[in-house]
């Protein structure tokens, strides 16, 4: 297979049902938790076994926890260039401080906004920084992105398979803003096991006539799905179980995802 | 109820499982055909009762079809903008005549590249028009959005209820790409009978915080969500029901999705 071809998995024909499954009970999550070992007894809880090609979708949050990514207010002390971020915006030149040290660009910046191009190369508001759930007492700290999420999906796939014998993707979600439309929805910021873009182009339609530039966001797409079952406040189900994604497998990451800046007309 | 409590649709506790089934046999559509009834067919095909609270995802294709949104390409005058824009862009200068058509505003035109603000309000690629899968024999025939598609989803949301006695929810999905990312995804360009924006701004977190800025567009998740087992190309799955969407119901509408022009900082 070429590497075009590669990028090219084929829906599987017939398959046309999508079951997602919050996993019940999954505790609150802490620095250093293993992860694999609370999706697994969730799994069980749930009444099922994980399969070959299920897909598990876990909201970054417990991800960014598990993995200690948080950072206290109290040590942070924001330069001259997030004071001035933070005036523009009306935004805490702490918070402000620890967005920009995880960015590589200011996309927009305005009263109430502050859309950065990631370090990981998302373009996205406050660098996904966040100091909603992320623990009791807790009202100094702040929850930064898993440092590489894609690494994150590939671990997590590779203990499951350790732990469960089985192979199955993994897709770390969030909740982003869009351009031009109102409301956040779930995108991939990290996938394994599962492709993130599906290249449709040059597949025949209906009538055999030639499909042009269709490229698929399938991990945006079940990471949007997944966020439908997790909610988004206090519900706390941070692990949704997706099965049936009618496509086949290879390692895909979110990286996929990133339109490269020299692409990007709208920045 | 207040208009703002009317917009924080609740998740219903406890409900945390998503089913999404591509209905089996949707025959191929043309103009005038009733979809309520192809529909209704399909569920009962599918060994399924549609049941209140189900939403029904409908590929924006087979409504324009339906609707007789064809236009041919033999048919177009391009003027002189039209030329110009086909020049810009190396499009053909009847398709961009009927993107000016219908569209308010051109966003951004590049090679390859023609982004416009629809009539509709939606910030799209080429006003939505395809000239994919449109039917056998119609080289010359392309395909436009529905005149109203959030008019189209009240009338077979109304036309269901009728039929079948429940009230389900109905969305009409498009693909779209975005500003920074990759690949397509669903997109709702019109809703019925389903909260197309869910407000959740002001509910705590789990440890009581204030969630702030939390508005979700979950419509366009479902769209999204619907979009992965209709398939793109040749599959012919065109119409998906959704069951289990944990949110309670309310009459909505993809308008509420599109962001004025005076809040977009991306135009």
């Amino acid at each position: 297979m070429t590497a075009a071809e590669e990028l090219r998995p084929r829906p599987v024909p017939g398959a046309a049902e999508l079951r997602l499954l919050a996993l019940p009970g999954i505790p609150l999550v802490g620095a250093g938790d293993d992860l694999a070992a609370m999706i697994a007894d969730a799994v069980e809880r749930g009444g099922e076994r994980l399969r070959d090609g299920d897909v598990l979708v876990v909201a970054q949050k417990v991800v960014s926890k598990a993995e200690g990514r948080v950072a206290r207010l109290a040590d942070v002390r924001p330069s001259e260039r997030a004071h001035a971020v933070a005036r523009a915006t009306g935004k805490d030149a702490r918070i402000v401080e620890l967005v920009l040290a995880e960015s590589d660009d200011v996309v927009r910046a305005a009263h109430d906004v502050l859309v950065v191009a990631h370090r990981l190369g998302f373009v996205m508001a406050n660098a996904g920084i966040d100091q909603s759930n992320v623990g009791p007492g807790d009202g100094d700290a702040v929850l930064l992105l898993p440092r590489d999420p894609d690494a994150s999906c590939a671990r997590l796939r590779s203990a499951l398979r350790t732990r469960a014998g089985v192979d199955v993707g993994v897709i770390v979600n969030d909740s982003h803003g869009r351009a031009w439309r109102n409301g956040t929805v779930g995108v991939a910021i990290g996938a394994a096991g599962v492709p993130a873009l599906v290249d449709l182009r040059g597949r025949a339609d209906l009538f055999q006539r030639h499909l042009r530039a269709t490229e698929v966001g399938l991990a945006d797409e079940i990471a949007s799905a997944a966020s439908i079952v997790m909610g988004q406040a206090d519900e706390g189900r941070p692990v949704v179980l997706v099965r049936g994604v009618p496509y086949e497998r290879r390692d895909g990451c979110a990286r996929e995802l990133v339109r490269p800046r020299e692409r990007d007309l709208f920045r």
